[in-house]
């Protein structure tokens, strides 16, 4: 039994997962978050179509997925384990981590180093056996009402927290681009033509004569300067406006 | 059917969701990172067992969750609508949130503000009418071959970010401050009223003869919702229609 680590991107190890629903989705969510390395360990369940279909498009994940007798020889080649569990226990003696605090924990460690995350069963987790491989426990917070996660579950956010931190790590200047629009923003000169538009009307109907006319206007303006409507909006608007004009001059007539 | 929005934590709003096991997963997720809220919009299948076993001890979220036939009376009550979608589209012409993003975005309504996050179906996600009700859109990022998240995995992550958010948070009230408004923001059912009322006239002065009819209605929506419009402004703008209404009325007569 050869497991061949991947030196850029850690491990997932699933100790005696018993429902193969959840391999299937923890193989989903680790190519979701860019992993490709799933290691299981006493499976209880042979991987059929159910954990096929929870695959989806993960299935060679699945199929290039390690089974392994022990877990002590699953984490042979990796140099860093993480272990997770649902409650933090200070006893264990090693640092106990947020999984946003895993990427710079990891982070600290030569590059390349060989790197397992590992989750216990469904039911009862790791054992403290299991445990005592690893150099650093990653509890998941959770409401007190409620604190087990589903195992799939807690993949996805462990992977999500070193995927976030790896794509955010390296460009991200964009963020500023982020509402820009297909169409092009309206100018404040095509809004004051609308308000324009739009006061002509009020007036036309009767509205201008009331004291609050002002106050109207202005905050249409500042609802305007809000929307930051683009040309579009603005000439369905002005279109709508004309529209109403055109009908109470016609029926004026 | 009566929707109470909880005023201190979001709801999660299922639109079309076909697989009752992903429903009762998506309720276990929201007990784990502390909410309650669950509304499904036209949902496909019904609950059983299946969602039942997947919701585990969230059986409580799901026994409570509403179920409304139009996503439009499922946010009736709501004044901040986020949505969710798998891909960037920048042509939406509102904010494209990464998820760590959400938690502040939100904290800049003024606190108590209604808030519901929006999930499409597991095939097709959300439709463009769906995302017009929308004041912003959040996409997880994802490695490009494997972009979709499972539905409950997508639920997970946003409230996710928002349980660490809060449980990192220290007293919180600042962020809200700056752009707090004096009036309270619009609820979808008031900015549907309101639209309700816009369509109405353009229908009364021809302009729903056009073949643009729906698509310019859209669009309204969509700029009502990137404007996030407050009480007054909704009043005032069917006022104007009202006025516009009572002038044709007379010149008919």
């Amino acid at each position: 039994m050869e497991i061949q680590p991947d030196l850029s991107w850690p491990a997932i190890v699933l100790v005696r997962p018993r429902e193969e629903g959840n391999v299937g989705a923890a193989a989903r969510a680790m190519a979701n978050m860019g992993l490709e390395r799933l290691i299981l360990v006493e499976p209880a369940a042979a991987l059929g179509p159910t954990a096929r279909a929870r695959a989806v498009g993960a299935r060679p994940v699945l199929d290039r997925a390690l089974r392994v007798a022990t877990l002590r020889e699953a984490l042979a080649p990796f140099a860093r384990v993480i272990a997770t569990t649902s409650t933090r226990d200070r006893s264990l003696g090693i640092p106990l981590l947020a999984p946003r605090e895993l990427p710079p924990f990891l982070a600290a460690d030569p590059p390349g180093t060989p790197t397992a995350l590992v989750f216990g069963s469904e039911v009862g987790g790791l054992t403290n056996d299991d445990l005592a491989y690893a150099g650093a426990v990653v509890t998941i917070p959770c409401a007190p009402a409620m604190p087990t996660l589903n195992l799939a579950q807690a993949v996805l956010v462990l992977t999500y927290e070193l995927f976030v931190a790896r794509a955010t790590a390296v460009p991200a200047a964009q963020a500023g681009a982020a509402t820009a629009q297909a169409e092009q923003a309206a100018t404040a000169g095509e809004i004051d033509g609308l308000l324009d538009h739009a006061a002509a009307l009020m007036q036309e109907v009767g509205f201008a004569r009331d004291d609050t006319f002002a106050g109207a206007l202005r905050d249409l303006r500042r609802l305007a300067a809000r929307a930051a409507p683009d040309t579009r909006d603005v000439r369905i608007l002005r279109g709508l406006c004309r529209r109403v004009q055109g009908a109470l001059a016609k029926r004026e007539a």
